[in-house]
């Protein structure tokens, strides 16, 4: 099945655009996890099975398993969320960039080795290193574009021709490196006016959105802002605001209220562009 | 010792400024490499020891080692090599980006899990993203800042206030990350008018040069337009040209060869700024 397929299967079947983050902190799980052999595939699963029905998209966290020597919980635990939310989409966010083989062998890395669906990438080293991640149409590459953090601007924010290199990057986007329709851009849910300004520049593309929660971005506001005209289009991302909410069950109940948030067909007061 | 330190005990132990890559491919390693059991290693150790005294640094590139799932052999190539080219820095190239907690994890990755001396990160998110990787005066990062592939200068040749970003990058490194001794750039050894740029707005710092061989770069020219007033200041890296040459002795001339076109203290015919 075609990227975007899978994408707009996965909305319909959670009703919603929410998308939960796999950023395990043994320091920081609930203590049956953090006791377990297997700790991080342990907390991994419990979230999964907590939400994976509420959820568009998993966003495993590349880092947070590498820096324990947990890629073989990577991707038993992508494996396990294709097993119980077989709608959810998996994006890898590992903010890759290179070119050549190098970037080849990333994207082998995200899209044989872990079976993600999509992976975020870089896009500092220009086209070269973008090409290599949207190869395939059943693989997408979601491109940073204007992150959720303080110092974004210093580069992201540039004026080119007038215009924010962000918005460049958007337009690139939604006219060039979309041609398979496996594009997708990372933009917070942090500052609503250049949420705004990417969807413009962007109006057909869909949106991840990271910095709801622990950040201050508000799932309403990125919906309001960012949505596309058909009231689709967003892949709102929470972590921390959700997977360290406590026991299953209230991790279950802050996903719900997001859900609820970004649930599909309910209405959107659309802002201005 | 500081990571300044150590670089200059790697440039003088050497004679010379030559980094070899450390990038296997199963499908072109030779042929008693690739029939080990753990060809990974097996075709670092070979690499390591043929020119382990030529070269101030070795550079494993992440991707080729994760794609096929070779943590482990990574993180043995590089004990191996603290062990036969104890002088030898230790550039983990993974070109990462990210910030905050993710950020950190990433620091711990390199200098704690591979026991890297340092690791290449990309600028794009801005100061968030390069301060986690310069905390600890014993661990360097180098971020990128004009890269050797073709259409490197889509975004980092963007005017600003009338440079290009790559230049305003060289100079925020040398005048407010390298506070620390431990900032170095990556510049490509393909464009030497943007080298020399760089190393004007840069005097100081320490750069990484790839693109050496394959990709068409000369290390004399460099060398010519790179290095520092001292003699010093390159890291200059090759990869295939090198470790794809043949057996043993054919890595070992070619490093060789590279070497002395990199030898501390041969003449420099300087080119101007």
């Amino acid at each position: 099945m075609d990227f975007a397929d899978k994408l707009d299967r996965a909305w319909s079947v959670s009703a919603g655009m929410l998308c939960v983050g796999l950023d395990p902190v043994i320091e920081r799980m609930p203590a049956d996890c953090a006791r377990d052999p297997r700790p991080v595939l342990a907390f991994n699963r419990m979230i999964i099975d907590a939400v994976g029905d509420l959820v568009c998209a998993f966003k495993p966290q590349f880092a947070h398993h590498a820096a324990v020597g947990a890629e073989a919980d990577l991707a038993e635990s992508i494996a396990y969320a294709r097993a119980k939310a077989p709608h959810a989409v998996i994006i890898l966010d590992a903010k890759r960039g290179d070119i050549g083989t190098t970037a080849q062998m990333y994207a082998r890395e995200a899209f044989e080795r872990y079976d993600a669906d999509a992976v975020t990438v870089n896009p500092y080293m220009g086209d070269d290193t973008v090409y290599p991640f949207l190869t395939r149409p059943d693989r997408g590459a979601l491109i940073l574009c204007r992150t959720s953090n303080p110092d974004a601007r210093r580069v992201q924010g540039i004026e080119v021709d007038g215009e924010p290199l962000f918005v460049a990057i958007a337009r690139r986007a939604e006219t060039v490196w979309n041609a398979k329709r496996n594009c997708m851009l990372v933009v917070g849910a942090t500052d609503m006016t250049d949420l705004s300004r990417v969807r413009a520049a962007a109006p057909n593309l869909a949106l991840l959105n990271p910095g709801v929660g622990a950040q201050g971005g508000s799932a309403v506001d990125a919906r309001t802002h960012g949505a596309r005209a058909d009231g689709r289009g967003l892949v709102v991302s929470a972590s921390r605001s959700v997977i360290e909410a406590g026991g299953p069950d209230q991790i279950r109940e802050a996903a719900r209220q997001l859900r609820e948030e970004l649930r599909l067909g309910a209405p959107v007061a659309r802002a201005p562009a």
